[in-house]
C-alpha cells in the first residue's frame, strides 16, 4: 500500500498445499515448495523473502517444530509475514505466535487441495495472506474459505472441510 | 474479520479476466464471467453477491458505463466492494469511485492473463481483493501484481505488464 | 476412422488417473471416475460408452475382479475398448485379456499423475488409448509414456516411473 | 509398437495450440511451440525430434509455407510425422502432402482452444496423433475431436466448432 514496499516474508513449513504424488510409492508426500512458482504465475512484482523451514504435515509438527517457527518469526526485521502451514494444526501454531505479534501483521494459509491439483483453493488463499498482510493491523491472522479471520477466532471443521468461527460450531 | 461477516458485492464489467477464446471467430471475446467458478474453486464460504454489469475490455468502456458502475456501488447497502474489471483503464473507473468511498472499501482488480488459462494471476489477484475488502480501511484501492495499492497511486505499466507506483514512472 | 465410427467402450476400474484428495482423511482415494470429463474438455464427438466397472488400486486387484473385467469385454458388442486401469498391475490385467483380443482392439491405459493435476499424463495418455482402438489391428495394448505398446512387451519399471520394453531390463 | 521405437518427426507450423494472450497488445497472438510442455507434462519417452518451421494462423498459410511443410516431410528419414497445424485450412494442406504418403504415416493435429489454456482438447488430440503416427499404415490423418479421420474424409465445421465426416455436410 506504500510506494515503496517493505518485503513480505514467507515462511514454508508443509501442509497439502504442497503435497506431490510419488508415482512409485503409490502415495503423496510433501515436496519441494511450490510457493515461488504460484508468485510467478500471478506476476508477483512485490518484494518477498521464502524461507523453507520444514516440509510436514500440520499433524506431524511437535513443540520443536514451533518453536523453530516462532524463533524465525522473532528474528524477522519485516514486520509483515506469511505462513503456509498444514490446515489441522494451523490454530494451534498461531497461538503459539501470538506473543509475537504486538508489532507484526502474521497470516496463517494453506489449502485443502494441493496447489499442483488444476482445481486448487492454493493461489486464492495466498492472494489473501498476501493482502492481509500488506493492510492489516498488527495481529495474527488465517486466510481460508475466502475469510479473513483473526486466528483465535477460527476452527477448522474437518467435516465440513472449512473454517468456521468459533461460536458456529456447537 | 468478524464472525458474522458482512457479504461481499462483486461487480463483473469485463476485462481480460473473462476473455474466451472463440474458435469459429478466431479470435478472444469477453464471456460468461468466470467469477462464480473462481470462488467455487477458491471454496470460499463467505457471503457473496455477484452482479453482471457488463462485459467489456475496459478500453472500450464510455462515461456511460462508469456511471452505471458508479451507480450500482451508491445503491450498495454494504461497504465491501469488489469489481473485476479490465486493467487498461482500471484507474480511470477508479478515480470515478472515489467520492463513493467515504464509508466504503471499494477494490478494483483484474488478470493480466485470462482466468481460463492454465497460468493466470486470476485466482491470486481475486483473493488479494476480498481479503482488502475485508481488511482495509474505507478508500479505493487495485490489487495486482501482489500488491494492494492504493488507487490513486499506481498506474499500469503497459510494456511491463504490471501495476507500478505512479512515482516510479518517469 | 471411417465414416460412421463404431462406438467405443470405456471401462473404468480406478487407479491413479482418478485419485483425488480427501482432506478430511488427510488421503488420496479413487474417487468417481473423471473419464467423461475429460472426453469433454478434449471436445469428442466420437460415440462412446463409459461404464464404471470399480473404484481399486490396481494392487489391490483380485482374481475376481479381472474376472469381471474380462466378463465385460466379452460381453462388449463392439470391437474397440478402451479400459482405464492402475499402473502397476496393467499388464497383469492385460495378459487375462489376450484370449478375449483375437477379434478385438483392447487398450489399457492409465496415468503417472492423477488427472485432476494441472499437470498430468492422461489426456495425452487417454487420446493415445483412443486413437490406438480406432486404428490397430486386433490385440492388447498398452498405451503409455507416449508410445504404443504390445501389452506382452512391455514392463513398468517403477522406480524410474515409466513403462519400457520389456528387455530393456535387465 | 516395436521395441526399438523410430523417432517421431514433430512439425510445428503454429495455430491455436500455440497462441499465448499478450496483455501489452490486448490480443492473442502465436507463440513459442507449447509442443515440448506438452509432451514433458505427458512423460514421453518415446524418441521425438521437434522442428518449429513457422508460427501462423492457418488462415494465413499460403502456398510457399505449404511447400516448405512439404519440404521437410519429403527430407523426413523418418516414416512417422506429426504436424501442429490451424485447423481451418488443416485439410488444405493435408492435400498437398498426399502424394508423400505412400511410405509415410503423416498425422496433422491441432486444437480448438489453446494449450495455455486450463481446459484445452490439445494434450488429448496429441496422444491421438502420436498413436496413429505409430499404429497406423501409410496415409494422411487428422486427429481431432475424438477421431482418427482419413484426411480426404472430413471438413472442419466452423459453426459446431468440430471436424466431421465430409458427406454428413449439407
Amino acid at each position: 500500500m506504500t510506494t515503496m514496499p517493505d518485503p513480505i516474508l514467507v515462511l514454508t513449513t508443509g501442509g497439502t498445499i504442497d503435497k506431490l504424488y510419488f508415482d512409485s510409492l503409490s502415495e503423496y508426500r510433501i515436496g519441494e515448495s511450490i510457493l515461488a512458482r504460484l508468485l510467478d504465475v500471478a506476476r508477483v512484482t512485490h518484494p518477498v523473502e521464502i524461507v523453507e523451514l520444514m516440509r510436514k504435515d500440520s499433524l506431524d509438527l511437535d513443540d520443536a517444530d514451533r518453536a523453530l517457527i516462532a524463533d524465525r518469526v522473532a528474528q524477522a526485521t519485516g514486520r509483515r509475514i506469511v505462513i503456509t502451514h498444514g490446515t489441522d494444526t494451523m490454530t494451534q501454531t498461531a497461538a503459539t505466535l501470538a506473543p509475537l505479534a504486538a508489532a507484526r501483521t502474521i497470516v496463517l494459509v494453506g489449502a485443502l487441495a494441493p496447489a499442483r491439483f488444476a482445481e486448487s483453493d492454493a493461489p486464492f488463499n495466498l492472494g489473501m495472506a498476501f493482502a492481509t498482510a500488506q493492510v492489516a493491523p498488527p495481529g495474527v491472522y488465517i486466510t481460508m474459505n475466502g475469510t479473513v479471520f483473526r486466528a483465535d477466532e477460527v476452527v477448522k471443521d474437518r467435516a465440513r472441510g472449512a473454517f468456521v468461527p468459533k461460536e458456529s460450531v456447537g
